[in-house]
């Protein structure tokens, strides 16, 4: 089934606002097994719209249009698409009546304009929009399925899950329960983790399950799309796939489906009623802004801390007199954990201490990490190099830290060699 | 004169990538007075490609390709261009001993299939490429001049400013001196700002100075466009406009041109010898995440702490017992803001402290917002409500604790009223 997508509006043709809407839907399909082959983009004009709903009209057998739905003049998709499709405009009386409900539940009144939002191709199939007033809605245009979609992103997410993914996959004639496993690692590059996962899309034979990756950095996220007759049928496909990746991919994996790893780390600090404080050096707070603004970790955080040099980070952990001159090691992490525990009275704490390279920034420029975690029973810790420029290590250095607090709290090995240090 | 914008390549079709070429190439044509008519994403395919370049031939009077330069198999732009302008590849012998140069400065040798990217259309104008080894390309199709760039984003700013931009206004008849003047600010939303800045365009009468806007909360990028004979007609004819706009923004402007806030301040403390530490509270490490890495900055940044509740922040500092409950005031500011310098030495120290309102994350949730800015001499303060759920909230009072600490440095007030508070 050939699929395009059309992206209308002046912020998007002007490049105003990043298209990432475009991505997201294609990304969807993808995740379900179609495929979009063209994406045309083009500004509130009424000429250009018409030409592009026709041109694709003739290529494609489904095309989802995207924004153009709103209350004000410029807003021009229904009225285009009657006339591509040769029908009129009428009022849809129950979104209309969906409208005023929506508004009088907000203690507002419907502006007139809004009235506009009704007035559907009438050949139109009505596509449900729970929460805006912009609803959707589908329409024959010579031999291709058009769907309209509403430009705000959470409005078009539902709307692409609820309504248009199953009547796409209905008219592909593929089968309709489909599920997306994903699997975030971070430590192991997308040619290493394709190379270890060789072979397990195939323990399914029938080919119904897809193996994908998107890469992030620094971390990957592996997906399986798996297709079935039912639920009952996807899992029991996914089972033993599933069970595979997990055995292969083994503590790389830090989170699953819509997991995030501070998510994860916060959750297995607030299960045992844990506290946490850290120590950062050119991560510069970066570290602690993944986790201690989230719902909850109020209770979990107690302190963070951020200065550039040794000597500072000694002073603000209370530590007495600077470490010896160019002695980062995983010792100095590990005193400083330990003192940033005890100064703070956490249960945990995270030192991670960062050594640039001298000079300029550079694509080569490289960075010496020192971690260490303490508790009150241990501290473990670890160094690593990762060269790619400032960004590069801060982000690593981040990720890196992050995680091996999450294998600590896991009871996983924080020393397993990861593909992005050289050694 | 008509541009089309045709992106190329299966990860950007698939949404893999988010397509900000698209947006970057767009909003440089704005910048200089050229609109996009019409944007094109397509696969990694032969058929397709050709088609694509087909139908933007027949529209279009200049048509930019993005991608498919590259050295392996699915980069297929070259030969498509051949196949559309209906001409032969040739080997272009300058560019492969570029090629071979950029490998052997690098100490490495050019990989056979690198060759492939010194082939082109022999009707081509090669357009240089001084940072990578994807040479770009003019070339006629149709009635229309195309011209192919790579998709790596820094390579294409480079060939988008120095060779196309050039080429496009000496097509489109425009006078070709055009310069962008930026002002960034923070506080005053756009139709606020537009309201402000009403008329002065008209103060050079002959059209020839554009304004416009690009907001990404929480800062507002004002935008002149300027069009001349030459670079001194410009200047003449900027300067009026560029002083009223100085005059009418006044201290809400926070940098220019490619200036950082971040930059502002850090530039500001290092030319007084002045040393900073930050306190934060639910904005989480995000303040000092902005500035403690910059270079330069290991020589101003003294420290930076981070807690979630008042007396986790009061410890923190070395004040002794938790302030009184439900005590958040900008006295409480000043008096953190106080101990922080004291125990650190830092000459500037800055507080920003938040308590969230009660209740589930929500579009109306409100945030109150304390802080202060202490040095040996004085304590400035101020007190906000910001509404807009928790990361509004959070992104507004990193914006708001910088943007008052660059106030109180260049000695302004840091009271103003700003158009995302409640009061």
């Amino acid at each position: 089934m050939r699929i395009e997508i059309i992206c209308t509006g002046d912020e998007v043709l002007t490049g105003k606002i990043v298209n990432s809407n475009f991505s997201h839907i294609s990304q969807k399909l993808e995740d379900v097994g179609l495929s979009v082959t063209w994406g045309t983009t083009v500004g509130d004009d009424r000429e250009t719209l018409l030409r592009a709903f026709r041109l694709a009209a003739d290529r494609a057998d489904a095309v989802i249009v995207n924004g153009g739905l709103g209350p004000t003049v410029d807003d021009l998709s229904q009225e285009v698409a009657a006339q591509a499709a040769g029908v009129e405009l009428v009022l849809d009386a129950a979104w209309l009546a969906r409208m005023e409900e929506f508004f009088r539940r907000r203690s507002r009144v419907m502006p007139p304009n809004n009235r506009k939002q009704a007035m559907l191709p009438v050949t139109a199939e009505l596509l449900d929009n729970p929460i805006g007033t912009a609803c959707g809605f589908a329409l024959d245009v010579g031999r291709a399925r058009f769907f309209f979609t509403p430009g705000v992103p959470r409005e078009l997410t539902r709307m692409l899950e609820e309504q248009i993914v199953p009547r796409l996959l209905a008219r592909s004639g593929l089968q309709t329960a489909i599920h997306l496993k994903r699997f975030h690692s971070y430590g192991l590059g997308e040619s290493h983790v394709d190379a270890l996962l060789a072979g397990v899309e195939e323990l399914v034979p029938d080919g119904s399950v897809k193996l994908g990756f998107r890469a992030h950095y620094p971390q990957l996220e592996t997906k399986l799309t798996v297709r079935g007759t039912d639920m009952d049928d996807v899992r029991a496909k996914l089972e033993p796939v599933e069970r595979e990746v997990r055995k292969r991919l083994g503590n790389f994996i830090l989170a699953e489906d819509d997991q995030t790893l501070e998510g994860v780390v916060l959750a297995a600090l607030a299960g045992r009623q844990a506290t946490l404080s850290i120590v950062e050096t050119f991560t510069s707070g970066q570290i602690a802004a993944r986790l201690a603004h989230l719902p909850g970790a109020e209770r979990v955080f107690r302190r963070g801390v951020v200065a550039r040099a040794l000597d500072g980070v000694s002073a603000a952990v209370g530590l007495e007199g600077p470490p010896a001159a160019g002695a980062l090691t995983r010792e100095t992490a590990e005193t400083v954990a330990r003192a940033a525990r005890r100064q703070t009275g956490a249960t945990h704490a995270l030192a991670v201490l960062i050594e640039l390279d001298d000079g300029a920034d550079r694509i080569d420029l490289g960075g010496t990490i020192c971690l260490a975690i303490a508790t009150e029973q241990e501290t473990a810790s670890r160094r690593s190099r990762i060269l790619g420029g400032r960004e590069w290590i801060r982000l690593g250095a981040v990720e890196l830290g992050l995680d091996c607090l999450r294998r600590h709290l896991q009871g996983l090995p924080v020393h397993e060699r990861i593909d992005f240090e050289k050694v």
